[in-house]
């Protein structure tokens, strides 16, 4: 996934090019920034995604400026960032963060036929909580007539990760400031119910099995 | 702030042009997204950022590639975006998220000037957390030679909201599935000291200050 376009050039060891890695943030992301040009002016929307296999799907409205533009087949760039830690160092000028990001390149694909557009809306769906697509009403014809789906093949991508403690200028480490890092995660609520719920329905269990996931991983923080 | 190219046209209830709201996004957000031309390529490439009234500072290594092309006076487009939570509708097709963004469009200047200079990265390191620049190095004259930090006005700018419950199809109301939110923060863990912290040095005020505001936060959100 290695191309002249993707390579990390600043802080290179910071790079990699292997499907596994890059797969994996962006399965850990819920939004991605999309980057496209319009009339010649760049423009950068954060949206939602979803992914099967080596495909990057995004929807919205047929009206939508972004979906209109990106199906012309113009060149496009998707970002997912994910912020792991603040790194404080010593001196101002090495402070830092923790974070894994994937910067993919390529053009968009209308998905038009039935069956590829419903399946991305499973991904869509299935990508943000695991177990909601089957809980709820799938669309119908006129909502798949009414939905643009967008599918970008992940093959020119490129991830970037920075991982642990502040990096210092030798001289700086007899100096009397804390360094660390301020580790960052998002962090779950209690679900909130929709003012309108009908009685009788209680959160379900795919519902709970995501929130107590993320508190998990929330606690794993407190070292 | 609203021209033709910042009006929200998608769902225009959502967008906001007043300069409180757009610059309380742009503080509460740790990184943008940098969106720009490179031979015709959208690149979006995430950063940290400052801001000092109404100008968004970012920096970086005069190598970066990013900065060598914004330096040329080219279109830019900054994006921010803050997740607040995830939206679960009774049909999958009405499932979105909450969510505070800014769009700012422009073009950025290089700032040469050495005061001009100190001034933003004092805002870009108070900006990630209050109290921490008078705890640290101050950039020598080398650092601030070797720095390239531009500026960004902030005045073609949108903020795009979305809170509160799903909105479902009036027919849906009825379905037995669950609807509602599901809150989400960025959570702040218990500080980590650099394994090379020299020793009788403990957590400062700055951070424990900004750990405990974090976690009252985080704890809002157990309703």
């Amino acid at each position: 996934m290695k191309t002249s376009r993707t390579q990390v050039k600043r802080i290179p060891k910071r790079g990699h090019y292997d499907q596994e890695t890059v797969y994996s943030i962006l399965d850990a992301g819920l939004i991605c920034h999309v980057g496209f040009a319009m009339e010649g002016q760049p423009v950068v929307i954060p949206t939602a995604y979803g992914r099967i296999e080596n495909q990057l799907f995004i929807h919205g409205s047929p009206a939508s400026r972004m979906l209109k533009s990106l199906q012309q087949g113009i060149e496009v760039c998707v970002t997912v960032t994910l912020l792991d830690g603040l790194v404080l160092a010593r001196s101002a000028m090495h402070h830092s963060m923790n974070y894994r990001s994937v910067v993919l390149f390529g053009t968009a694909e209308l998905v038009s036929d039935r069956e590829e557009k419903l399946k991305a809306l499973y991904a869509f769906t299935e990508h943000v909580m695991p177990g909601r697509w089957a809980e709820t009403r799938e669309p119908n014809g006129q909502e798949l007539q009414g939905t643009t789906v967008l599918a970008l093949p992940i093959e020119e991508a490129s991830a970037k990760i920075r991982t642990g403690p502040p990096v210092d200028d030798a001289a700086d480490y007899s100096l009397p400031h804390w360094a660390g890092v301020i580790p960052l995660r998002m962090q779950v609520g209690e679900p909130i119910e929709d003012p309108q719920l009908a009685a009788g329905i209680g959160v379900p269990t795919h519902v709970e099995r995501y929130v107590e996931r993320s508190v998990g991983m929330a606690n794993s923080l407190k070292s």
